[in-house]
């Protein structure tokens, strides 16, 4: 089928060719009536914008591409809400891509092959490395999340300070009394999943520094690694945590999934926290605010985060050689019920 | 800057313009040190791949659209990954578009501005009607989800059977012998919200079908309306349920969210579900397995529900007249421990 012109929509609906393209474009001043006999003449003759056409003209499209390992990972799905809010204010649509942490995919969406006429593009990655990034083959804008590839950056970047959260998460555990403290997080494999290996590799840094702050003994024992950073994870984690000879009286959890999972293994066995075990997480997702208990957590900027990455994607418009900008945003804890109980804080 | 041609790129790296293109499009047999070679000429000269050319040469992107309401809604987001699985498994990549349930947003993306080079839509429409989907300025093929566009759609659609999920859910109330079962959901406005008015009043019918059946009379105190289909919409209607005279011993939820939310304000009055109030939902998110009391619930079949819209879009290629197919998917009870406690079914 030949493709539909603004000329064939004009002479069916009767009117200028320059009319047509104003009700295409929602530009100028038209009556409804009209408008409705464009819209008509448009829908019988099924004419499609030429907007591959219209974009190259024009050089930038005013969408930007997001992608982001798992979108059923509140945390990643509240983050990306962000920064479509972010983008929306500064008049950007955001398309955004899973990639399940999967090389194939990220690599087909940092080369652009799966991204045409983006303007920009923000990922977090789990599999690629800076080496693989600098080889990209595509020079679209790209702002990256998170700590997979961290200072190693060629590109601007946006991340936590994680190992200071994870020391703020155990020394609140310590101040509240707490003496065996637990932590489920740490990595058994490197294979695709929700949160990078380095990510797991600073908040452990940071309990072994809040453990040294309170003057507590590292104890492998209480360290139990998972394979993924999920809500099913956390649970057989607490399990076997509960299983020792001595139990741990506190548990920090790298997020608040595996936090969630604990809640409910503790629950499976007749235990309650904080009175039992104390349980914190990072991430602040919603579904934390409302658990029974309530899940104490380390809450990350995640507007920050959000504001800080469509800036930077912005600033690089136009730029051959983007400086790796390591930006840093801010975190704060969250006490609820899973430490301090009903009545609040002590 | 003048674009970069394949013959830049094949000059700087002393290789065929033919061994690039293999390296660019991924296909043929390149040692790694020609392979090296190349990637590094692509970033020194920043090659960016004409896919937009590329694309219109070829007529087909394999890339479609996926419109939703919400993602920070965990149904969405189940949704939204079923979907990338499904057009995964038959070579199709899906790009995002977050609409806010707003008028504006869906317009832009049924029009296909938003949207260039996209192979088809698939959309979960809150604002638009039946009649603006009909004028839709593009030809691109487009399913549609839940029941705000229904039987009146011009364009195919999936839904499940809200009328029968919502009395499968009161029977289940009264099956375990409660007798004054009310229900969180039905809407208080048809502002932009995550669920549209059309569902609410659908599962309000099967709540009352659902009353009938066990011979209970409907009451209208027991009737709680809500703004959002969120968490703390819950909260608030189920503190209005108990500041009743006579309060409920049930409660269905017209979601999961509103559920959790029902539960987390059943532990502020130092309640428990199911022993003082019972609870159960629509939707089955992980997070209601991991709840405590872990969440009962109508489960839709989310896995059916992509696969088909999936199938019914690659239907539509070529066709000029789609048919209004209306698919139903199916759902099933999951009862927990918020209705059989943790003991399990009675």
């Amino acid at each position: 089928m030949a493709r539909i012109r603004l000329q064939d929509v004009a002479e069916r609906a009767g009117v200028s060719i320059k009319t047509v393209s104003n009700v295409v474009n929602g530009k100028g001043t038209i009556t409804p009536a009209t408008r409705e006999r464009v819209q008509q003449a448009l829908a019988d003759l099924q004419y499609r914008p030429n907007v591959a056409a219209r974009h190259l003209r024009r050089g930038a499209s005013g969408m930007i591409a997001v992608a982001l390992p798992e979108l059923t990972q509140p945390y990643f799905a509240e983050v990306a809400s962000e920064l479509v809010r972010a983008a929306k204010a500064r008049h950007l649509t955001v398309l955004l891509a899973q990639t399940d942490g999967l090389a194939e995919s990220e690599r087909a969406i940092s080369d652009g092959l799966d991204m045409p006429l983006m303007d920009g593009l923000v990922m977090s990655p789990l599999a690629l490395t800076a080496e693989d990034l600098r080889h990209r083959l595509d020079s679209t804008p790209i702002v990256l999340l998170g700590e997979h590839v961290g200072i190693d950056s060629p590109f601007p970047h946006v991340a936590i300070d994680n190992r200071r959260a994870a020391r703020t998460a155990t020394a609140h555990l310590a101040q509240i009394g707490r003496r065996r403290i637990a932590a489920i997080g740490a990595k058994r494999t490197d294979g695709p999943n929700a949160t990078p290996a380095e990510t797991a590799e600073l908040r452990l840094d940071g309990y072994r520094a809040g453990l040294a702050d309170a003057g507590l003994p590292w104890r492998d024992e209480l360290v139990a690694a998972v394979a993924d950073f999920h809500r099913a994870d956390g649970a057989s984690a607490m399990h076997r945590l509960l299983d020792l000879a001595e139990p741990p009286d506190a548990v920090f959890c790298f997020n608040d999934l595996l936090a969630l999972g604990a809640l409910r293994a503790l629950r499976d066995r007749g235990l309650t926290a904080p009175d039992d075990v104390a349980v914190i997480g990072i991430d602040d997702i919603e579904e934390g605010r409302f658990s029974t208990p309530s899940l104490s957590t380390v809450a990350p900027d995640k507007r920050a985060i959000a504001e800080t990455a469509i800036d930077l994607l912005m600033s690089l418009r136009g730029t051959a050689e983007p400086s790796p900008v390591h930006a840093v945003a801010g975190h704060r804890l969250v006490a609820r019920e899973s430490t301090t109980g009903p009545g609040g804080p002590p």
